[in-house]
């Protein structure tokens, strides 16, 4: 098969569903196109990126991360996955399913802790215009999917800032996704049935463009 | 005393004998202000940007880092350095001395990975203007600096690049000096004292017009 695979990601805040999403999403192309995606997770989704990771979810009280460096970790990782995991799947013909990718970094960093000029320079500058096929964005209320993140555990470094962070970051997504057809908003805090349903008929649709699209 | 700290900082190549320009640099600036600098080290110089720096030495052949995430990696260690010890120094009225700071990414990033585009957009979205005070740049052929650092132990994953690679470095280093009143480059390929006489000659000079400088 001579076809590039494709890139699908799956985006939301803390407790908006995506790990269930990604399974639904895993099944739904392994049965579109008969082979399990690779799956990736940002930050990391490789040993170097996965060390980068960790630097981003420590909290050190005596070296306090600042929000650049934060931003900068997320964007080397994030180039690490893409030269040595995204473009060789895709080349190869594979599909790649992300949990998370540049939309994250626009909605957390640029949105949330207002550093968007930073974010887009990197983006710009970094990834050459490298973009997924198609992103879900599971769409929640800050509130309740923290509720729902916390109820799962303990909150990391991240999860724990003050719910205008969450809030900004919401609105950027949003955002977003009305300026670009390749971003589908669902509902996320509908029951779990009606939204893997929304998902369903999304993919359903959108599978089989993608699969004949050149 | 009320007057703001200065920004020092030593650059060059590996083998142009940095480590004993450091020594001497600090011996100076304390007797002139009556207090050793803040050393920092680049990549590095605080917990976390030392981890950083870790990840950018170490050569993975299973997952090797790209370029683009050695230059962001790099820029994430300088952002944490500036915010959580140099800027702090130098607002209690401290001198910091740098071993590299800023010139070192656009030298080897910029010019010897031939990332130009990457380093400016991220060096002027993330330093914000912040620049060094003095810079004195070491000059070396690279065949001369490489036996050096070759003759004191193991090089590490950047130092093993090709010749090729510092020598765009070189041109980059001395390109930029030639353009900024504030770069000094000292011909460090002179026997040590007369290296080191030439350092004295550009400080004593330097040195009370910085400390005078508002």
């Amino acid at each position: 098969m001579s076809q590039v695979g494709k890139f699908i990601v799956i985006e939301g805040l803390e407790g908006a569903g995506k790990s269930s999403a990604i399974a639904l999403v895993n099944d739904l192309i392994q049965q579109h196109v008969g082979q399990a995606p690779v799956c990736t997770r940002e930050p990391g989704g490789t040993p170097l990126a996965e060390k980068m990771r960790d630097l981003v979810k420590i909290a050190d009280e005596t070296d306090p991360l600042c929000d650049e460096a934060e931003c900068l970790l997320i964007y080397a990782a994030r180039s690490q996955l893409i030269a040595n995991v995204i473009k060789p799947a895709l080349a190869k013909g594979q599909w790649v399913l992300g949990d998370r990718h540049n939309l994250s970094s626009l909605a957390y960093q640029g949105g949330g802790r207002g550093l968007m000029p930073l974010v887009k320079a990197v983006s710009d500058a970094c990834l050459g215009g490298f973009t997924p096929d198609f992103t879900l964005y599971l769409d929640i209320d800050p509130k309740l999917g923290l509720t729902r993140a916390a109820n799962r555990g303990e909150l990391d470094r991240i999860e724990q800032q003050a719910i205008e962070f969450f809030e900004r970051a919401r609105q950027t997504y949003l955002q977003l996704a009305a300026q670009d057809d390749s971003i589908v908003v669902i509902d996320a805090s509908q029951p779990i049935d009606k939204v893997h349903q929304d998902i369903r008929t999304q993919l359903q649709q959108r599978l089989p463009m993608l699969h004949h699209k050149a």
